[in-house]
């Protein structure tokens, strides 16, 4: 069997099987574990970008630098945990000018600036093949702020930041995690669950919801669309970038109206609910996000 | 210019000098850094390997897996740090068998149980060319214990265990990292600094004294060779992932005693001093160990 007739669900739930990781972390955005004696507990996550597969070769090395560092930054969002230190590894041919180079550092260096974000280390190899950039980010979140997948319950609403679809049109490449929304949401309300959307609402709706063992009913009409996206493209396209979470309805409206006053320009939609999971399927059918190796 | 007339330690400091992490960082084995309100230091470190660069094709997968994992935690030895969590993440072309990829996790998992390791967490990337394995890991350190490349003194003996060079003929891929004989070290002894060798002594050594300001003098017959190694494979082979620290020599029969009775099958030899730097260049020229990109 190939790599290509798996996937990278299966891919990563096959790594931490046989290891002492806890199974319960598969899927999750980050990684939340105790730090020793510490109060707050310690987020890792690590995410790459690959030449020709997250970017072309004639892209902005700068953008490229930004998306690599603002990927990880994303799963923080997920989770509400603040970033604090990078490491970088690039793996790069070494034909490649020192001009990419000097352009990559510049947008992951911006990108940490914009998150207060120190990178502290790394390491370089060199390939016989297309870069690939990895970033692994540790942080921290309080205890009683760590959201993850699985927490949520029958009837909450689920909601979206943001507008959806047609992400490579440029978004995929300049887009900003959503650290301060989902700061502002632990703060003041009590997020069930939450995850950030990478695959396209269409992949990651279905194990969002699976994760709390639950179904879930979407409205396709109400779906923020970017500008110039359909329906399809909300669903199928990926790289969003955006959280979906689940609150309590009786949430809603407190939450829409103090939204509209803090994030004036950032919509906010309800689009569906969890419900009770129907037989053997995860309810109603999406056509898949992107999924990678297919 | 390009990246091969520049140099890892260029490419790393130009990366670091833009942001916000503390320049001192630079070249060191893993990041040692605050964690909020916790009495122990964090550390993180991240490394990684290449197809055709680290191993080649035809390797055992389960051997690159353990070589993945054991290359970060040479690092966490030679700063006498404990590792606890590993972020594993798999760059990989879709035609790769899936036995080949549960070969690597065996290995991986196989070097994580070794030290008490825990795999939380991953990610996995498509690619168009070769395989790349980069392993994060995260961990702790007491503040009294932990040890730096820059803290050696002038007279201090300069010791490495094990034996030098020939990694290539197999154990590049079957180290087991000197955690134990590190943390052992930092129980009972004053080291003043330490690192791991992976590039070769000829390149590793005036790192080491240059972090400390200090030249070097070594006996080169007395360095400890492999079976079928030569000087100048103890010197220039790479990957020995051997311990090379500085310690005063008030502590030379002490510490060569207690080394016999606890490590009775590894070998800890003096192979030399720290002395004062010499003019311009860091004293005895040494053929170059491994250097990549050249």
């Amino acid at each position: 069997m190939k790599v290509s007739q798996v996937g990278e669900d299966a891919l990563l739930a096959s790594l931490l099987r046989g290891s002492l990781g806890s199974p319960k972390l598969i899927g999750d955005d980050c990684v939340v574990v105790e730090f020793r004696d510490a109060k707050n507990l310690l987020v890792l996550k690590t995410d790459c970008v690959v030449e020709r597969i997250h970017f072309q070769s004639a892209t902005d090395p700068a953008l490229v630098g930004w998306k690599a560092m603002m990927r990880p930054l994303s799963d923080f969002a997920a989770i509400s945990g603040i970033p604090q230190f990078a490491l970088i590894t690039l793996i790069i041919p070494a034909k490649r000018s020192m001009h990419w180079v000097h352009e990559l550092y510049r947008g992951l260096n911006r990108a940490a600036v914009k998150f207060d974000l120190a990178i502290v280390g790394g390491e370089t190899s060199a390939t016989r093949g297309p870069v690939a950039i990895s970033v692994s980010v540790a942080g921290y979140v309080e205890r009683n702020r760590s959201v993850s997948r699985s927490g949520g319950k029958r009837g909450d609403d689920l909601f979206v930041t943001g507008r959806l679809g047609g992400s490579l049109r440029g978004k995929h490449l300049r887009f900003v995690p959503r650290i301060e929304e989902s700061r502002w949401l632990t703060t003041h309300f009590g997020v069930h669950a939450m995850m950030d959307l990478s695959d396209g609402l269409g992949a990651d709706l279905p194990r969002f919801a699976r994760a709390s063992k639950l179904g879930f009913k979407i409205d396709k009409a109400a779906l923020p669309l970017a500008a110039g996206a359909k329906i399809d493209n909300a669903i199928s396209d990926g790289e969003d970038y955006e959280l979906l979470f689940a609150i309590s309805p009786r949430d809603r409206q407190r939450l829409e109206k103090s939204w509209r006053k803090k994030f004036p320009k950032l919509p906010l939609t309800r689009i569906g609910c969890l419900i009770q999971p129907l037989n053997n399927s995860t309810s109603q059918v999406l056509p898949g996000g992107y999924i990678h190796f297919q």
